[in-house]
């Protein structure tokens, strides 16, 4: 164990923009990341904290092209049944948001969280069972973070079927899907959601 | 906007340090923060991710001493609880961990999920409503890695009961309780979890 860091300023200041720029991308390069890239990633995304250090998070790095295609089937059942949902302008206005990067993003992960664990011995989630998913959620936003200080863009995909995408992926019925993440180098780069430039808070499209 | 900032090897080591020296903390030192530290970590936490751009995140500070006292009245009946469904060495080791700092800690929030809320307009949690959930927790993680920046620290205490929580708090019955939160200056600091050093996994006493 060294001494414990101390953060400067400078570095303070680099952090609050690394938070800034973070953001949800869906429009991703085709070209592949640097071999063993994700792996550092997902090696920093485990330092998260989890309830009674169970580390209930699974990752699966989804390859299988027919895997994939599954998993957008899904996204386009999904996308066209909220599309139904909405009315006139708004309707409008979803139909023309990009929503996810499946195609495009060179490397795809399905996240699920391991219920059946049994690291950790059940501390700290007894009257909280849901924070064993929180755990993963945890890892997943460390994982964001340590994405973009690589440069790296990364879109969480959650218009899909739990279910039918851990089928896909013959994952144990005990693993619940908590995150479909599209990873690769954005097309661009902004500090404003994608959503807020597209007006879907107001309703105008800007 | 700006140009898209660029994170250098140093950074980028730097912020393998800070997730590293993240840690749940639950020895504080009770002396008080300075004054406007925390409005500035929620600022930096509400650059989190949220689905649709809900921001779905509730804060309440907790700053009255019968609302802390029934929250750890609550703790301490849940744990009261925990420890019972451990038996022999378990038990023994159960009972001998620090697992909040409830009584010290100068600062706790309680964090909710609004369920409530319009924003977003249902983007994205048609199919997995619990992302609404998920992006308070997204926003939590954001805060404990900003509050570690400024060297202070944070624990989340789930062994409680949400709904007494919420009732002691006022807090509307559409508000989900996500996380108790301590924060104050951390009494020690390490870059290994205290649930390991106290040898909860493997079951031996460190």
């Amino acid at each position: 164990m060294s001494a414990p860091p101390v953060f400067d300023a400078g570095f303070a200041q680099q952090f609050a923009a690394l938070l800034a720029w973070r953001r949800d991308v869906r429009r991703f390069r085709r070209d592949p990341l640097p071999e063993g890239l994700v792996d550092r990633l997902l090696a920093q995304a485990e330092l998260s904290p989890s309830v009674g250090h169970s580390q209930p998070w699974r990752w699966v790095r989804v390859r299988d092209e027919a895997q994939r295609q599954t998993a957008r089937n899904s996204f386009q059942r999904c996308n066209a049944d909220a599309l139904g949902a909405y009315e006139g302008e708004r309707a409008r206005l979803y139909a023309s948001l990009k929503l996810e990067g499946m195609r495009e993003a060179p490397e795809q992960i399905a996240v699920f969280c391991d219920h059946s664990t049994q690291q950790g011995h059940g501390l700290g989630r007894r009257t909280m069972p849901e924070m064993l998913d929180y755990s993963v959620v945890a890892a997943i936003t460390q994982f964001w973070l340590a994405a973009r200080v690589a440069g790296v863009g990364v879109g969480w995909v959650s218009i899909l079927e739990p279910e039918a995408v851990r089928e896909a992926l013959s994952a144990p019925p005990e693993w619940k899907l908590i995150a479909w993440l599209c990873i690769g180098w954005p097309e661009e780069e902004s500090d404003v959601p994608e959503l807020v430039r597209a007006g879907w808070e107001s309703g105008r499209q800007a």
